[in-house]
C-alpha cells in the first residue's frame, strides 16, 4: 500500500461520516418528525465527534507523515487532495473532541430553537442557543488562532486564506459603489413595476416550472432531487447525490424559482465535480465564496438577464397565461430587476444584496471581537438596516431571524454570498471573451457553453486549489469589486432607462 | 463513571452509527436519486464497518468485561440492557470487520439489482448478487457456528434462540392445519365474492384515508411519518422517529390500507419503547418474531375482524361512496377475509400466507444447507408454490422476485412471519380474558385499551427480553401454532358460513 493509498482510506473514512452526517441534516430539515430533534442531535454530535476522531487519531496522523514525504512524487490533483486533507487535518488537531461534539449538538438545538423564534417572531427564543453558538465560536476562534481579527478565522473556514483586514477595504469600496449606483436610479424608482410578481401563482405550478428551467440549465435529476424545506439550501452526499431545497410562495414569484436556480447553481457545481476526487475533501467546491459564485452566476448573470427570459418567459407565461397576460420579455425583465432597498435579504434585488451583506459582516465581527452582546442583536439589526437601507423591521421575524446560517453556526458565511457576486462578475467578464456568442447562446435556451466553461475552468478542480488560486488562473488578477459594480451599474442603468 | 456508565458510552454510539444507517437506508428507498446507488453501497459499507468497530474494539471489550463484574448488582433492566449489548458484542467478536463491510456492500448493490431485476421480471439480473449474498450468509453460518443446522444461525438473528429442528415440525403441523380449513373452506369459495377490492380506487383518497386510520389506531404524527417505496417497510432511528413506508395500487384497496396499518403496528410498537432504554441496544423490538406478532396484530386480529369494520367502514365509504355503495359491513368484511390459494405473499389471506412463508422457510434451509443453487431458485419456487398453493406464477417478477428481503441479506427473516401470526393469536386470547370488552371497544373506534395493553405487556419492555421469555410472561406457554390455528378455523368458518 503506498502512502497515498494509506491517505485515501482515512480520507473515505472521514468523507464518508460526513456524507452520513449530511443526509441526516437534509431530513431534519425537510421530513424528520418534530418529536425527533433531540434523538438527531444526539446522532449528529456522535457523527460529528466521529468524524473528527478519524480525521486526528493515531492513523489520520501516521497516514499524514507518511503521505508528507512522498508530496512531492504526486501528481498534481493527488497532492493536492493531499495538502486539503493535511490542512483540515492540522485545523482539526488544534480542536478538542469535546468541544467538536458540542457545536453538533448546540447547533442541532438551535436550529429547531430558531424554527420556533421565528414562527414566534421572537428573537428571545433563539437568543440561549445563539449566545452559545457565539461562546463556542470565540472559543473556536482562540484555539484556532493564527489571524489579528477574532473573525479571521471564521473567514478562513469558509474563504481559506481571506482575512477581515482584507475583506474591509474591499466592502467598504462595494458599499460607497452601491449607494452611489442607487442615488442614479432613486428618481427613476417608478419607472420600473414589479407588481407582476407579487400576483397569485399556484405552488404547484410554481414548482413545476423551476424544475424545468433547472433541468434545462443542466441540473441532472439522476444525481439529484429537490425537496421543500423552511429555508432553501443545496446539500451532496457525493458527487452522484445532490440535494436542494426550495419554498414556494403563493404571491412571490420569486421565492421558488430564482431560489430553485440559485440552489441549481450550487447542485451543478457538486455534479460537476471530478469523480477522480470522490470521497476525499477536494470532492466538494473549493470555498462558500466560489461556491456563491456558481450559485449567483445562474441567479443573475444568467437568469435575470434579458437573454435568458426571450427564451424563458414563453415557457412561464404557458404556466400562467392569466397572470402574464400583460407581460412582455422587457415589463418581466425590468420587473425582476427592480433594485430597491428592502428588508429580506434572500429576496432583495442584485444591487441592494450586498448592502445586506454588509450589515451582516459587521455584525459578526462585533460579536466576535465581543465589543456587542447577542441580546443587542435585534436593536443594532433595525438600527443598520435603517442606515445602510433605509427601512425598518416591524418585528424579528422580518429582521434579524430572517437566515438560517447563525442557527447552524455559520458565522462568517455570509461575507461568501457578496464574494460570489464580486467572482461571478470577474468570471462573466472572461467567459464573454472566451464564448463571444455567449449572450446569444442564452437568448437561444443553450446553456452547454455556459455549464462546459464553468465545468472547465472551476467545477472539474473541486476543492484542489484555493479561491484566491482559482480567479488568478480565470480572470489573471485577484479579487475586485469593480467587475461586479461596472455590471450592475450598467444593468441598473439599462432597467431604469438612464 | 460507573462500568454502566462506561458501556453506556459505548452503546450510544453504536446505536447513533445504526440510526444514521438507517437513515441513510430509508433515504435509499424513499428519496435518493438513481445515480447515487455506489456512493450510498460506500457510506453504507463504512457505517456498518464502523458499527463493527465499535462493537469489538479495544474499549467495548474493556468495558464488556467491567460491566461482567456488575451485572448481579445492576437494578434489572439495566442488567438486562447490559447482558444484550453482551450477546451482540460476543456474536460480532466472531464475525471479521472485512466480512461485515463485504455484506453491506453487497447488500446496497444488490437492492439495486432486485429493483432492476423485478421490473424486467428476470431473475438472472439478481441472480450473480443473490448468490453473492447466499455465499456471505454460509460464511456467517460458518463462522457463528453454535448450531445442528446451517440455517440455525439464521434463525438466531432474527428469533434468538430457534432452532431448524424446533421449528420443523411447527411448521409441519402448521402446513397440515392450514390444508385441513383449506379443504374445508374450498367447496364454499363461491360464497365470498371480492371484486369490490379491485374496484378503481384514487391513488391519494387510499393514501388519505389509511393515513387516517393508522392515526386513530394510535400511530404518532409527531414522532412518525408515512412515504411512499417499492416495497412497504418500517424503519426507526429512535421511539420519536419512526418511519412507515407503503404503496398504492389504484385497482387494489388492499395494498395501500392493510399494507399501512401493517407496517404501523410495527411502528406503534417502536413508539412504545420505554424512552429509558434510548441509546441502547434494548431501544428496539424483542424479535422480528415478537415485531410481526405486533404487525399483524393490527393488520388482522384488528383490521380484518368484523368489529373494526363496523367502525372502519363508513369512513372508508365516506372516501369512497361510488365504489362502495353496493357493499355492508358484511359484505366488505367478508371480501377482505376471502381465503384463496394466490401468488403474492403480501397480498395473501391470513389462512394461505403461512403456506408462502413455509416455501421460502424451505427454499433458504436448502439454500444454506447447500442442496439447492441460487440459480434453481426460480424452478424450486414454481415447483413448490404448485404443490403448496396450486397455482403457478406466469414470471419471475410475480414468482420468486416478489419480495425484498433476500436483496438485503435477510436470510432467515420469513419465518418470523408465521411466528408472528402464532404469537399474535396466542396475544388475542390472553387480551381477550384481560379486557373482556375488547372487542365492543374495537367496535366503537376505542384502540386504546388494545394500544395500552400492547404497551404494557411488550412495547415497553423493548429488547429487554427473548421472544420466549415474552410469550411465557404473557401466556404462560411457549410458542404454540394451536392457537392460530383455532383463531383462523373459527374465522374462516364464519366468513364463509360453514
Amino acid at each position: 500500500m503506498t502512502s497515498y493509498e494509506r491517505l485515501t482510506k482515512v480520507m473515505n473514512t472521514v468523507v464518508d461520516l460526513g456524507a452520513a452526517a449530511s443526509v441526516l441534516g437534509w431530513d431534519q430539515e425537510t421530513f424528520m418528525p418534530d418529536g425527533a430533534v433531540e434523538a438527531r442531535a444526539e446522532q449528529l454530535a456522535t457523527l460529528s465527534g466521529l468524524q473528527h476522531h478519524h480525521m486526528v487519531n493515531d492513523e489520520a496522523q501516521a497516514a499524514v507523515e507518511a503521505v508528507r514525504v512522498d508530496l512531492a512524487s504526486l501528481p498534481e490533483r493527488k497532492r493536492r487532495v493531499a495538502e486539503m486533507f493535511i490542512r483540515d487535518h492540522e485545523r482539526d488537531l488544534k480542536l478538542p473532541e469535546s468541544f467538536v461534539l458540542d457545536m453538533a449538538r448546540t447547533a442541532s438545538l438551535a436550529q429547531d430553537a430558531w424554527k420556533r423564534a421565528k414562527a414566534k417572531s421572537d428573537f428571545t427564543v433563539f437568543q440561549p442557543l445563539l449566545e452559545k453558538i457565539v461562546d463556542l465560536k470565540r472559543q473556536e476562534s482562540s484555539i484556532l488562532g493564527g489571524g489579528e481579527h477574532p473573525y479571521d478565522a471564521m473567514l478562513d473556514t469558509y474563504e481559506p486564506g481571506l482575512t477581515t483586514a482584507q475583506l474591509t477595504p474591499v466592502f467598504d469600496r462595494l458599499q460607497k459603489g452601491t449607494k452611489e449606483i442607487l442615488d442614479q436610479i432613486t428618481p427613476a424608482q417608478s419607472a420600473v413595476d414589479d407588481l407582476v410578481l407579487y400576483r397569485s401563482y399556484p405552488k404547484d405550478r410554481q414548482l413545476s416550472v423551476a424544475k424545468t428551467i433547472i433541468s434545462h440549465l443542466g441540473f441532472s435529476g439522476t444525481t439529484g432531487r429537490v425537496d421543500l424545506s423552511e429555508h432553501p439550501f443545496c446539500t451532496h452526499f457525493a458527487h452522484t447525490d445532490v440535494r436542494l431545497t426550495t419554498r414556494i410562495r403563493e404571491t412571490d414569484l420569486r421565492s421558488c424559482l430564482f431560489g430553485l436556480i440559485h440552489e441549481a447553481g450550487h447542485g451543478m457545481y457538486e455534479q460537476g465535480v471530478s469523480a477522480e476526487l470522490a470521497r476525499t475533501p477536494s470532492a466538494q467546491g473549493a470555498s462558500m465564496g466560489i461556491h456563491e459564485s456558481q450559485s449567483l452566476f445562474w441567479e443573475n448573470v444568467v437568469a435575470r438577464s434579458e437573454e435568458f427570459w426571450s427564451w424563458a418567459f414563453p415557457i412561464l407565461r404557458d404556466a400562467f397565461p392569466d397572470q402574464l397576460k400583460d407581460q412582455s420579455v422587457q415589463s418581466f425583465y425590468r420587473a425582476i430587476n427592480k433594485m430597491q432597498p428592502s428588508l429580506n435579504r434572500v429576496e432583495s434585488d442584485e444591487l441592494t444584496y450586498n448592502l445586506h451583506i454588509i450589515l451582516r459582516f459587521e455584525l459578526e465581527r462585533d460579536l466576535m471581537a465581543g465589543t456587542i452582546s447577542v441580546a443587542e442583536i435585534p436593536e443594532i439589526w433595525n438600527q443598520k438596516m435603517h442606515d445602510l437601507l433605509g427601512v425598518m423591521p416591524s418585528n424579528d421575524a422580518e429582521g434579524c431571524l430572517q437566515d438560517v446560517h447563525w442557527s447552524f453556526g455559520g458565522i462568517g458565511y455570509f461575507p461568501s454570498y457578496a464574494l460570489g457576486k464580486l467572482y461571478a462578475a470577474m468570471e462573466w467578464n472572461v467567459m464573454q471573451q472566451e464564448i463571444p456568442d455567449v449572450r446569444d447562446r442564452i437568448a437561444n435556451g443553450d446553456f452547454t457553453p455556459v455549464l462546459s466553461w464553468l465545468r472547465l475552468k472551476i467545477h472539474d478542480y473541486g476543492r484542489t486549489e484555493t479561491p484566491n488560486e482559482i480567479i488568478q488562473r480565470i480572470a489573471g488578477r485577484p479579487l475586485t469589486e469593480t467587475d461586479f459594480l461596472s455590471y450592475v451599474s450598467t444593468k441598473a442603468h439599462h432597467v431604469y432607462g438612464l
